[in-house]
Parts: structure tokens; C-alpha cells; sequence
């Protein structure tokens, strides 16, 4: 990428030059005259060019994995998309990416221009981007170590072609490692994160770490998701409390965050799952995707909150966010 | 850490050479007069030293999070310790350190010696060393990138008093990132990886990239596990298959891998594990308990196997380990 604004200084170029080409280096027929410390100062500027057009950004994460975080961004993106917001969803589990399975497009492939790689689309405002999309064999294990994952995800910020976008959202693997570390630091002013936990003990515990973690790196916690809350039995229709009830709840209250809602186990959300349909779409009217629509709305709330709350705070607003402390 | 056989060759110390103490470098009362490259010699044969006491090492890992990868250990660890052997658990989940808490000792503190850290006895026969341990204020995340987690994980294997050992089994995060690797580094010769899945295709899609992953790493495959397969209503007692059920006998069939057993879900379970009293001991006649006895058992017989079976396969041993292909 050549055409530098800045001027070099003692043989350093500067890290804010710019390139008057958009093109990604690798790609770029003038790589060869530009350094590796030019390289990265592009990689940085595609990258803000790239955010800039991104209107909300949203971390979903969660302590423990295997709480439905994939299911309950997936759902959010799509129910946002069907409201007519123009929808990302980045799917940052770099070994298990699992984001293109359940919306049926684990098949489809990524095309690259000069401008980076175009996102799959899964409606013409969804689009999405994942590992899975760059794997041959479905069984070959992406064994990689931080510094590679947290590469990945820089392109998949940087050098996707993602558009205009309203809402970003980012599904994260579980735990606060070297991920939600990079997502972080790249994108540094995430709107907020959206926490996914199941109502035991267990998965509470690692909930709270969660939230410590988003406070510890300021971002603000738009709140906790009590997934896989209560089970119906589908022949004599009595509740089974399997993962218990409440907890998520009782968590949110604790740590003084926003309680997003409850979201009770559907077996039919396994079976979407696993053929590739988003539960929102394939049973709109069940218990479980109004669960989700409600949070969804949430979202919508918490954004135009953000927006003009911190303002106007004795307006009405909901409840909800205005107990919540908003650090930056 | 004094007392040096080797020589110094050229300004430069062999990584071979031997510390006449047994005391880990921070706590030895000579540490200032050795080398950075002295100590790491050091921490090798340490390493090597503890290693050497444990006959069989064990790695309890999965594609995806939450499938029960920590409920699965440690029902084994305590199905085979009340078979009166004596068992480690290395909880080498850094983020999510739950096992603490699924065998009620999370308030237990680790007591140091000048040998190194000495593990929680659960029984005198089950010792157990996690993260969890070492956590102030038990909402703080461990956010920490991978080269910090494999300092962390090589502490727990080379600075931790386990004595002599009959297994040592390694529950680890899900994934196939930095923990995995490390452990599969440090100890260098597993005995053999236990993957568990539950049924349903995405938590399969990742337990295929774990028999991968273990294959590429040399690592015998000894089986796979399929839990939460199937529940019954506690009111009707109808058969829900939850998250479907046989999923984990197919992938095991076709990535040509043995099956261990199926662990159907118990509402119990995850009450047990809130409470901290693991399941076997809770509920030990029930069908889930006498699955996990099942699963001990044939981590048993694959020993048994390993240990004997190449040089006389023609003899008879169970079939489900005479299939696999074992590659070291």
C-alpha cells in the first residue's frame, strides 16, 4: 500500500501515515516497497475505517461455556436483522466455531476482493463471518495459540468487508483469555456485553467472573441472559427445573447489572440448531423466541439509553439501565 | 538451586545438569547464585521427577464447553479412588476452575513447602490442584493469555507434592488452544484422552476436531464419552431426549475411536454438583453413577491393555480397545 501522507522521520515512518489505497497488503501490488512497521500502521487504519462504519459493537460472553452463547447471538442477530436493522455477527470461537452450523451455512465459502474478504450472507442484512468458513475437513481442529487467534480476529475486524452496519455482534468463546482480551483491545469502544449464563451454581460462578472481567476492562455490561431456565416436559407438560431457575437473576442483582431475561430449554432449539435453522425464525411464536425478541428489544433500549441517557437521565428511561453504573 | 554436575561449556550451562536439592527455585535459599537457564534446567527436572512418580496420565477434554467435561472427571477420579487407587486431578481449566467447587473444597487454602505446593486431599487417596485455589475473591476472572496459563499449568504439574500416583487425570478447557497444548507438552507421554460430547451435531462437530487433535499430537484416543444422553421426566418418567442421543456412539464408529458409555441426565447431578458432593458418592446406585463406574472401569481395562496388549495382541482383550488404531 504506497501514497504515505506522513513524511519519514530518521529512517522511522510514522505510525499514522496513511495509504490512499484501500486494498489489503497482502494483496496490494505495491507490497513490496512498504515495511512491516507501514504494513501494520495500514493494518491499524483499515481497521478504524473498517469500525467506523459499524454503528453499535456488542461482546457476547459468557464464564462457561457450553451455556447457549452461540444460540442466544445467533437469535439476537437474526431477530434484529428481521426488525430491518443491518446485522453482523462475528463468530470469535476460533476452535469450535459453530455459528455457520446453526444457521445452515457451514457449506457456503468466503470470497476475497482486493478489499479484504466479503462476509457470507445469510439474509441480505445478516452477514457473518467465522472460522469455520476457512477449514477444509469439518473434523481438522484449529490448534492454535493466542497470538495466531488473536491475528484471525484482527482480520476478521479489519479486513471483512463488513459495510454499513447498526449492530456488531461479537460471539465469544468462554473463559477471559486471550479472546475477549483481543476483541477488547481491538475494537476498544464496545458498546457493551451481553453475558450468557445457565441458572447453576457452577455456571453462575463463572458469570460474576465475567462481569468483573467487562468492568475491569471498561466495558459496560448491558446484562445477564438466564438461558436453559426450566424445562417443560413435552409428554405430560409439568416444569422441570433442570439447570434450576433464578440464578441468572439472582447473579444480575448481586453484581448490580441489568437482568435481560429468561430463556427456557426448547428441545426443538436443539433441533434447529443442529439443522441449521435460527429458532426465532422456525418457531416465532414458542415461549423461547419471544424470550429472545424480548431481549433483542433490550438491545434496541440499551443502545438509545446509551445514546442520549447519559443526558437527559431524569427522562424516561427503562429502569433497567438506569440502575446500572456506565464506566468508560 | 545449587549443586551442579554439569560443567559450564563455553559460558554456557547444559540444560541437563542436575540440582542436588529438592527444593523449587523461588523457595531455595541459593536461588540468587543460579542462572535464568540454571533454574529452567532446574524446573525440567523437576518436572521429570514428579512426572515419574505418576503411572498413568490421563487427559479429560472436548471440542465444546459445557458438555460435562468436569462433572465427567471428577466422577471418575472418585469412582477409581474408591476402587483404592490413588488419584490425582489437575483442574487445568484456568479461566473456569469449577472442580473445587463440584467436590465441596473451594475454601481450602494450598499450603506451600520448600518442595513445592501440597494439593487438597479430598479423600487421602484423591488429591486435587485448580486454579480455583489461588483466587482471592472467587468473582475475579483469571485474565491472563496463554503463556501465563502454560506457566500456570507446568506450576501444577512440576511444583505440585503428588506423590506417587496411580492416575493422574487432566481436565482441561474446552477447545484445542493454548492448555491443551501445554499439557500435552509438559507431560509428553498421556496415556490416553478421554473426549466427552453430548449428543447433539455441534457438540459433535468439536469432538471430531479433539480425536483429530489428539491424533496430531500422538496421543491415544481412548475413547469418547456421550453425556446428558437422554433424560427421563421425574413426574411422568417418559423418556425426553433432550439434547437427542446416540450421537456420541456415531462419531466414536466413525472417526474409528472406542466408545466409552452413555451418561444419561440426571436433574440430581447438577444439584450434587452446587453442593459439592460428586454423584457416584451422592447417588451411587443410580443409573448415571453406575455409568460414570462403567467408564472407570474401561479406563481400567484400556490400561490394562496398553500396558500389556501390544506385545500380545492375539490374546484376549476387549474388543473396544483391540479396534484402535494406537499411535505414539
Amino acid at each position: 500500500m504506497v501514497g504515505k501522507e506522513a513524511s519519514i522521520k530518521g529512517g522511522i515512518l510514522m505510525a499514522e501515515e496513511k495509504c490512499e489505497r484501500n486494498a489489503v497488503c497482502d494483496t496490494c501490488n505495491q507490497t513490496n516497497s512498504c515495511s512491516q512497521q507501514e504494513k501494520e500502521a495500514h493494518a491499524q487504519e483499515r481497521l478504524k475505517s473498517k469500525l467506523s462504519n459499524i454503528k453499535h459493537r456488542i461482546m457476547v460472553m459468557s464464564g462457561k461455556g457450553g451455556v447457549g452463547k452461540s444460540t442466544v447471538s445467533t437469535n439476537l442477530a437474526v431477530a434484529l436483522s428481521q426488525d430491518g436493522f443491518i446485522v453482523g455477527l462475528l463468530d470469535a470461537d476460533i476452535h469450535g466455531p459453530n455459528i455457520p452450523k446453526m444457521l445452515g451455512i457451514e457449506s457456503r465459502h468466503v470470497e476475497g476482493s482486493e478489499n479484504g474478504m466479503t462476509p457470507i450472507e445469510v439474509f441480505p442484512n445478516l452477514k457473518v463471518i467465522s472460522m469455520a468458513f476457512f477449514i477444509g475437513d469439518r473434523d481438522n481442529p484449529v490448534v492454535w495459540r493466542g497470538p495466531l487467534k488473536h491475528n484471525a480476529i484482527s482480520q476478521f475486524l479489519g479486513e471483512v468487508e463488513w459495510g454499513n452496519l447498526d449492530f456488531l455482534f461479537v460471539d465469544l468463546p468462554p473463559g477471559t483469555g486471550d479472546e475477549p482480551l483481543s476483541v477488547a483491545h481491538l475494537i476498544k469502544n464496545v458498546d457493551g456485553a451481553v453475558i450468557v449464563t445457565t441458572p447453576q451454581d457452577v455456571a453462575l460462578l463463572d458469570s460474576r467472573k465475567a462481569v468483573t472481567f467487562s468492568r475491569m476492562l471498561s466495558i459496560p455490561v448491558m446484562g445477564i441472559v438466564e438461558n436453559m431456565s426450566g424445562l417443560n416436559c413435552p409428554h405430560c407438560h409439568k416444569e422441570i427445573p433442570l439447570f434450576k431457575i433464578g440464578g441468572g437473576e439472582k447473579a444480575a442483582q448481586d453484581m448490580k447489572v441489568p437482568f435481560l431475561g429468561r430463556i427456557p430449554i426448547d428441545p426443538e432449539m436443539v433441533t434447529d440448531c443442529d439443522r441449521g435453522m435460527p429458532f426465532v425464525t422456525a418457531h416465532p411464536n414458542s415461549e423461547a423466541a419471544q424470550a429472545f425478541k424480548k431481549i433483542a428489544n433490550r438491545c434496541k433500549e440499551y443502545i438509545e439509553f446509551n445514546e442520549g441517557g447519559k443526558k437527559m437521565e431524569t427522562e424516561e428511561f427503562p429502569y433497567h439501565f438506569r440502575k446500572q453504573e456506565v464506566k468508560r
